[in-house]
Order: structure tokens, then sequence, then C-alpha cells
């Protein structure tokens, strides 16, 4: 690669400007692998019990993802500092955001009930198996849940200490605190929405969205990003915002039609995912809002039978689910999503076309609005 | 108050130099208090929800306690700065522990099942019993659950931010970083050794109580208020971490003794809670080890038909507990842990003396170490 010329990362390829998503990908990979395999033996120094702990954490951090976060904050900051600033400094600010990220799927995971991730067993999954025989019923799901809780917590604590090796102006810290804050209190309204279904609307699962995921997963990070250059450009402040918004809520809109249409060997979640808890999605509730009287009561909340009531396991079956997702089809909301999908691209692309901001991030973050809202998983 | 001469601080009292420990408390109280009214507004603004959830974990932060990671970190850097140095610019630092603190709370209590703490329903308890009315069994603890895991994540990034309002080196984060891994494996140890009793023994009941009580109630906050200064003083560091050890062992100690002895009036906590759960204490692995062969069959890990298989709920009966209680007493372990208690207070406080600290300090740090050691909760 000819741009590959950074000092002491050459091994790595890490890009010194433009490059392919893989070698960006590649570098913040190293940067976590590096990081980890430290703290791993620190913790195994004191007890190896701790070892295996913090090597589970490991892998879940390393378990093959998008690393949307990591990539909008290095644009945010490219599109400000241009192709030729070095990677190296801010490098672990970006890693940093990937743990983060694995502190909010973890925690995540738990509490929709989650087995699966990525295609694998999730946290609370891992840790209850290692406990199977447990003396007593329910053990082995306490110890599950206790230390996929714990998992969450160190990676939280990891990424400040990995963002404490990055060389950074002091204002990046209220930006990630803010994003933190946000990915924290959207997570609370989505689990909120569950437990009231019933006084759910479009309106407020759009507010879930924009916070939960759009300020979250591309609005922050890309300010973040632009914080780490420590030349704070308002009008691209304000047009990574627009865009970031935008492009975040039709990220979330286009996850929301997985959670219902995806295919599992793709998305490696359950089929269905979101039909079977009753998660009141952007696109359920537009669905509910489209409804004819028919489809209404075929969209009730708990289809007669399907729960368990004694122990709130079971919910729909498979034919039940299928059925549902046929209805949903039928009131014409997912067209309509998808309708809002391309306006939330357009109005994203717009609003990066009034930055000044480099070239080369301006293309990239183009063809990242579009592939993170048309992709399979 | 002759030294209350902190400007803009009058009004609430911050001690300019030793003072009344309620001054401190009061101060750090009006902090925490003031932080949190700003995050409330801004969550309240987004959302109604948000703003109440955001008053509900101020109302768990400010519940009365004893504040004591604040306090060690206080004397710590008093210690070493002497009694004129404005507390001003380094107060949000010591508050910060006591957010940090309420995470801690809060997740152990969730992993623990405890439903009260000082005396009040604790953070799963409080969101469980907004939902009692849930349309699906078990929803109401889902969210319960899943509340005070994102309560305490919430007062963690919280703490975060609190810190970065204080005026400190840029080590002093190093310190807290330490702090809160240390805490983290030291709850995981803690979790893992109620899935093995059988394996666990005094031994590793004392490095959970190193890592889980020692290092994180004394020891940390003390070298986290000596890193406050930016003199680090290696011979102060030494005295600290000696002192904080000694302690900090002790205090978990006596933290055992009233987990089965305590008074469920005065400590806020059910009787017998660690006899309930089966927690292998430092006092319960002495007890099997100094155990008879009938005191050992009496001391068994499951009472037999104690507990429910169905759902692992029920446990020992109150007469079974007073009896388990009466057999550790008979073993002579809590006589045991009283001496160890003595040596470890005795350790601390002659590490202590050869330190280069303040006259002041070392006379709150004596009067500190006995009282922690000694409490009634």
């Amino acid at each position: 690669m000819v741009n590959d010329t950074l000092e002491g990362n050459r091994h790595r390829g890490i890009p010194r400007q433009g490059a392919s998503p893989h070698a960006l990908i590649d570098a913040i990979q190293g940067t976590l692998a590096d990081f980890l395999t430290t703290q791993i033996a620190s913790l195994d120094a004191v007890d190896p019990a701790l070892g295996r702990f913090a090597r589970t954490a490991r892998d879940l951090v390393l378990a093959k993802g998008k690393r949307l976060r990591p990539v909008f904050a290095y644009w945010g900051w490219r599109g400000a500092v241009g192709p030729d600033e070095p990677l190296e400094p801010v490098l672990p600010a970006f890693a940093a955001l990937e743990l983060m990220h694995t502190f909010a799927l973890v925690h995540d995971d738990l509490m929709d009930e989650s087995d699966t991730r990525r295609g694998r067993p999730t946290a609370h999954r891992i840790f209850a198996n290692q406990h199977e025989h447990a003396r007593r019923a329910g053990d082995s799901e306490r110890f599950g849940s206790a230390a996929a809780i714990l998992i969450g917590d160190l990676c939280l604590v990891w990424a400040d200490q990995l963002l404490a090796r990055a060389v950074t102006p002091p204002s990046v810290r209220a930006y990630y605190d803010r994003m933190r804050v946000e990915a924290i209190a959207g997570q609370y309204l989505d689990v909120l929405g569950e437990t009231q279904p019933a006084e759910w609307s479009v309106e407020r699962a759009l507010l879930v969205a924009r916070h939960k995921t759009a300020s979250y997963t591309v609005q922050r990070p890309l300010q973040y990003g632009l914080a780490l250059t420590d030349q704070l450009d308002g009008t691209i402040e304000d047009a990574y915002s627009g865009y970031g918004l935008a492009i975040g809520e039709a990220f979330q809109l286009r996850d929301d039609l997985l959670g219902v249409y995806g295919d599992p060997a793709v998305t490696g979640k359950p089929a269905s995912d979101d039909l079977r808890t009753g998660k009141p999605t952007a696109l359920l509730m537009l669905a509910r809002k489209l409804a004819t009287p028919a489809q209404l009561a075929e969209l009730a909340l708990d289809p007669a039978g399907a729960v368990n009531p004694a122990d709130g396991s079971g919910g729909p079956t498979p034919a039940q689910l299928e059925r549902r997702a046929r209805v949903i089809t039928e009131t014409g909301a997912p067209a309509r999503l998808e309708g809002m999908i391309e306006e939330r691209v357009a109005d994203g692309i717009a609003a990066l076309a009034r930055a000044q901001i480099h070239e080369d991030a301006r293309t990239a973050l183009i063809e990242l609005a579009v592939r993170v809202t048309h992709r399979p998983a």
C-alpha cells in the first residue's frame, strides 16, 4: 500500500489516508488486541479465574463486527484533518469506541434476553453454560447474568483506559460522555417501551431511534472524531449532526426491518426476534397505525395462548410469527419505512454537501450512508 | 466555623481544614446534589420518562451512607497537602467516588438479589415495583433488572463527568481506573465464589476481601487522594498502601461478622443475609476449617429441604439460620476473626506511623481505622 508509511505500524497496515476500509478495521482490531493482551496479563497475575474472565471479554470484543462507531469517528476526524495527518496518535480513541460498544451490546443482550449475537452465544449465555451443573436451580442463570453485567462494566472502564492512551484535546471527553449518557438513556426508553407497548407510538419509537442509535452510532462518533482535531468548526459539526441523525435514524429503521424480515443466517440473530419480544419498533407502531381493524386484531399485543403465563416463557409460535410478519407487510408499513429510509439517506447526504470537509471523507461518508442503510445484517 | 472561609462555598460550610466529618460529608453531598440537578434537567428536557429515571438515580446516590471512599480520599489528599490547601478545586473528585460507589452498589445488589439497602428498596426493586401490573409474568422483574443495570451504568458515566470537573493532574485517572477494575474483578471473584463454595477457602475469601473491599474502599481512595496533589511521594504512597490494605481487610472481616450477627434495624439489611445466600465469606470458610465433624455437618452447603428446587427460591428457614449462626459461633471463628481485625488495625496504624503526613490527617485516619472496623452497620 503506497500510503502505508506510518512509522511503527507498517506491519499492521495502518492506513495513512483513504485506503481500504479493511486496513482501518485491521488497525483498530490490532489496537484492541494489543490493549486487551496487557489487561488480561495483569488480571491473570492476580488470579487465573480473573484471567479467564478477561479472555472471555476479549473474545467478545474481537468477535467480527461492523466497527461502525470507530469508522464514523475516523471519517469525522479525517474529514477535518485531511489525508496526511498521522493516525497513530488518535487510533486508541477510535478503538475505545468499540470497547464501549461491547459494553452496550453485552448489557443490552442481557436485558433483551438474547441468546446469540454475531452468530455466537451472548456473554450471559457463555457464563451460564460454564456453570450448568450448579447446585441450585437458577444458579447458572444468575451467575451468567452477574458475569455479563461485570463484563459490560469492565469493557466500559477499559474503553476509558484505552481512550486515555490517545493524544486528545480535553474537549473530546465531553463528546464521549454525551455519547455514553445518550446510549444509556436511549436503551432505558427502549426497555420502557417494551413494558408499555400500548402507550407507544411511531413518534416515541423514532425518539428512541434518535437517542439509542442515531446519536450513539453516527452523530456523536462523527463529532467525537472532529473533536480529536481540536479545531472545532461549527459548520462541520452541524453538517455531521445533520448527516448523523438522518443516517442514524435510517440505520435504525433498517434494523427494524431486519428484525422482522432478516435472514437469521446473515443477521446472526433468531428470525423475527423483535416480533417475539413484542418490541414497539417504528415498524410495528407504523403497522398498527396503518392497519385495518381486522389487521389490527391480528397484531394484538399478545396473541392468545402464545405466552406461558406461569413463567413468561414461550411466546408466539413460528407460524404465528410468520403470520404477523405477513400482516405487517400487508399494512404497507415496510414499504413506507423504505421510503423513510431513502428520504433520510438523501437528507444526510445533502447535509454533508454543505460542509467544508476533505473530499475523500465526503466520498467515504456518502458510500457509508448507503451501505449501512441497505445492509443485509 | 472559623476555617470556613472558602470562597463561594461559605453557604455550604466546606471545611478548609480538619473540621468535623459532618462538614466534609455535607460538602460532598452538596456537590453531588448540584451535579445531579444539572443532569436531571438535561435528561428531563429530552423526555420526562428520562427525568424520572434520573431522579431515581439521584435518590439512590443521595441516600444516607458512610461516604467512606470520599472520606478516605480526602484524608489521603489532606495528609500530603496539609490543612491550608483549598478544597474547592478537588471536591468534585471526592464526590465522584460516591457516584462510582452507587454504580457498584446498584449492580452488586442486583447480582446478590438484595431487596433492601440502607433500609430502603434497592434499585431493581424500585423499578420492578413501578411495573407491578405488567402484562406478562416476570416482566416487572425483567424491567427492574434492566433499569438497575442502566442506573448503575449511568452512575459510572456520571462519576467520570464529575471527576472531569475537578482540577486534577492526569495521573489521577490511572489510580481511578485501577480502582474501578479492581472493584469489578473483586466482585467477579465474589460471584464466582458463590457458585463454587466447595472449592473456596479462607485464603480465597481473603483475596476477594483484598480486591473487592480493601483496595477499592481504602487503599486506592487514599492513593487517589494523594495523586490529586501531583506530588507523588513514594513513602506516603507505600504507607497508604499498607494502611489501606490492612484496614480494608479488617473492614471486610467486620462486614462478614455483621452479615451473620448484625442487627437488621441498624444494618438496613435482612438478618443473616450472608448465611441465606451461602456466600463463602472468610468467616464461613474459617468456621468450616475450625469445625468438628459434627459442626461441619451442620454447616453443610445446603440444609436439606431448605431450597425450593423449582425456582431456587426459599432457602434456609429463620430457625435454621439461627442454628447455623450459633454453630459458627461455637467453632470459634468469630472470636478468631475479631483477633484478625485487631491485628490488622494495629498493622494499619503502624504503617501510617512511618509516613511523613500532616498530623491532623494521621489522627483522622487512626480514628477512622478504629471506627470503620468496629461499626454496627
